[in-house]
């Protein structure tokens, strides 16, 4: 391996974003170019979308370095349709590409808008303070970025973001799935890798020790009221997820990981979580950090061949969340 | 979208069909030039064909517009191995390309044939009333047609084919794949979201209100008896098929599709297809049509968000048919 | 199909081969040129190597003919994740190319080194007696080989590799993964198919008579001590192991085969591989050669249709193995 190549996200992802721009048609996605000259691929917002372009826009959001497959399981017998996530390079895809850490605003005096920025872009901006933990930071003359959002941002955030970028407005492309929608629900879901790695950061456990990871989790159904289709795309994680991450060093630590993981250790778990946000009045920084984690964790050890598994899926739950 | 852009079941296959072609020896298909001048893809007829033929002959008749799976699968003990299908473009992809509606005969004075097109070419033709009711008509400059037979058309045949797409026959592909090869018993089962929007439009629900298809099936065991393979194949579907509808629209409409839609509605369910067949004296159009669906379906109303599940796979009619 | 063009085990692999190299940094391989001028590929030797190459070492393994897929299965739940391996051709991918049948050794005076070479350069330099039974033989200027070792063969080895395989050794790529790498891991119980074929050669049962192979396994968690990752690995198949054979010829001889089959019908079956081992004294030779087979076995006789099936999975033995 050349120490000096950079594994770049964001070059990573452009044959995926051709892709989508190719199958726009069949994918039901709308591609634009917006006020500022960047490129807008609209998966969920005034069109319909699809499953596959929210499994096109999950491997974006995993700036190329993973796969998403979506196909039968036999885990949860009202919900036979799952996904699975798999990344040889976790750190890099989940939290220097996929973890939603960048928070776009509108300005003062400007149209209002408000996202948090995921994909390939956050690591040619580094903005977030996660960026010096994980030592990672992409080099790159194009930027991709993918929102959770309904709509696409103002020019004039859309003119910050590629400065902050540092590439010109044309060589930005900006994806957005709303929450409610097809592509939206694959995509969230999509995280179920990327919340065990970022749990993990929150418990101080050495990231750069995790060298691969593997997840699946149900297909949420979409639901179009906002809150409960936030709901059901977290509970399909929190109750249906199950994650296996291969990790180098102590095998305490990988022990010690592997029972403070999944979200049964979170004093909030047991409820749906849409009943949980409005518990605490819709405030999402007041819900317990420790929810936000796969059901079940299995934690591999490669320095002793130790396998340390906790939690468990909770089917009940999942019903109560996708069937209520 | 464009609104002027077609998409196009015969363009989109054309890597397929190039892909038949780079691996016949692999796949074990025979690929020739007919009398015509027309491609005559042989799958299974003279030549031992293979599952990867049959898959990727099942994704040519879902017009390139879904993908073919096979994989493994825990759902029954005795068949560890199954297909899955999806598609973000069911009612193009299954009905404008997939369903075998085309009735293809040797007319008076010519060699006796007789098959039932299938694939993109019948979206050239458009001869099927059920083009109108799904308002998609194709158009292109190759044609691409598969056969659920074990020998080629005649040449006067073909010709009509040709014509009926308005191609040059040099710009005709036809693949055929028999009941009874491994291609075939692929090919057959790879129906399994097609016999859902098949009979959804027999109950007169609106074809356009699906958006997206996911279904999963046993591969059924090839047998050299044409009626016992033509048993297995439709039973894979009718006693193991699951499917899961994404559709817009009214929620009691997809609500009332749930609950009509299983093979179980019929009242020809409960025997293996072959004995079913048998009883009406091997007349397939005196079986009740409503048998012809999948096993268990779960419509997802996108609505309300709301999944209405009903029918259930039946293992023991599976291992009758299957181990029979 | 033309009876007069080779299937090439080594023109098949020449775009893994190239997907290794241009994903290098990516999969944590190490790509670089070997003193004689060949291509050494190390995937797990003094760099990490990944799952991902793993699987892609696989398909190098199978010669292009078959694909390697990494997902979730719900048969073992402690073991959340398998691999799944399909085949159309499974005498000249598994036995003409991934077993590991070439016995490499550095000759008296030059520097010690021993492996049981794999992939498609064996069909090249057909050196072992199994090549006539199978009726295989490749030509290709290019040769691809693969290594279960910790390290790269010395040059004189290479060179006398080179020539038995007729190409320069420029032209030779040497991939190798050690036993108890991530690569190692997924490239050993990747053999799922090929032993279901070594054992049916070893009961003497008609290869050609194989036309289809579908193998699914656990993944084997690597350990760092060369015995255990070696047990693992294999357990993953003996205990874990599903495969469905399709075969053509006498419905009698498939009956026969899949009762003879699993490995269960081994005196050596009922421990995990590594006490088995050591109860021989490490000798390798000593060991029932019954043992190397899958638990369980679907053998399906396209002659009548007729599904044989014996032998098991044994949850609590990949426990003890897996978990021990």
């Amino acid at each position: 391996m050349s120490a000096t190549r950079i594994l770049s996200v964001n070059q990573g992802v452009l044959r995926l974003v051709e892709e989508l721009r190719e199958r726009a048609q069949e994918l039901k996605v709308a591609v634009s170019t917006g006020a500022a000259g960047e490129t807008v691929i609209d998966a969920g917002g005034s069109v319909p979308g699809s499953l596959e372009a929210g499994r096109l826009v999950t491997e974006i959001c995993l700036g190329g370095l993973g796969t998403v497959s979506i196909g039968a399981s036999e885990r949860l017998t009202r919900w036979p349709f799952a996904l699975t996530v798999r990344t040889s390079n976790p750190v890099v895809a989940c939290m220097g590409s996929q973890y939603a850490g960048w928070q776009l605003t509108a300005e003062p005096g400007e149209e209002s808008y408000f996202s948090m920025g995921s994909g390939p872009a956050r690591a040619l901006a580094g903005k977030e303070a996660l960026f010096k933990d994980i030592a990672y930071a992409d080099q790159n003359d194009s930027a991709t970025l993918v929102l959770e959002a309904a709509s696409a941002p103002p020019e004039a955030l859309v003119r910050r973001i590629a400065h902050a970028c540092d590439v010109a407005p044309e060589k930005l492309t900006i994806v957005y799935t709303p929450t409610q929608s097809l592509a939206g629900s694959v995509q969230i879901v999509g995280r179920v890798v990327e919340v065990a790695l970022h749990k993990a950061h929150e418990l101080h456990f050495d990231l750069g020790a995790i060298v691969e990871g593997i997840g699946t989790a149900p297909l949420a159904p979409p639901h179009p009221d906002f809150l409960t289709a936030m709901g059901r795309t977290n509970d399909a994680v929190i109750y249906g997820g199950r994650v296996m991450l291969h990790v180098t060093g102590p095998a305490d630590a990988a022990k010690a990981l592997a029972e403070r993981l999944p979200s049964s250790t979170s004093q909030d778990y047991g409820k749906p979580f849409k009943e949980v946000f409005s518990r605490y009045d819709g405030d999402f920084y007041k819900i317990d950090g420790m929810l936000f984690s796969p059901a079940e964790v299995h934690v591999l050890a490669l320095e002793t061949g130790e396998t340390f598994s906790a939690g468990g899926v909770d089917a009940e739950l999942i019903d109560a969340s996708f069937g209520g």
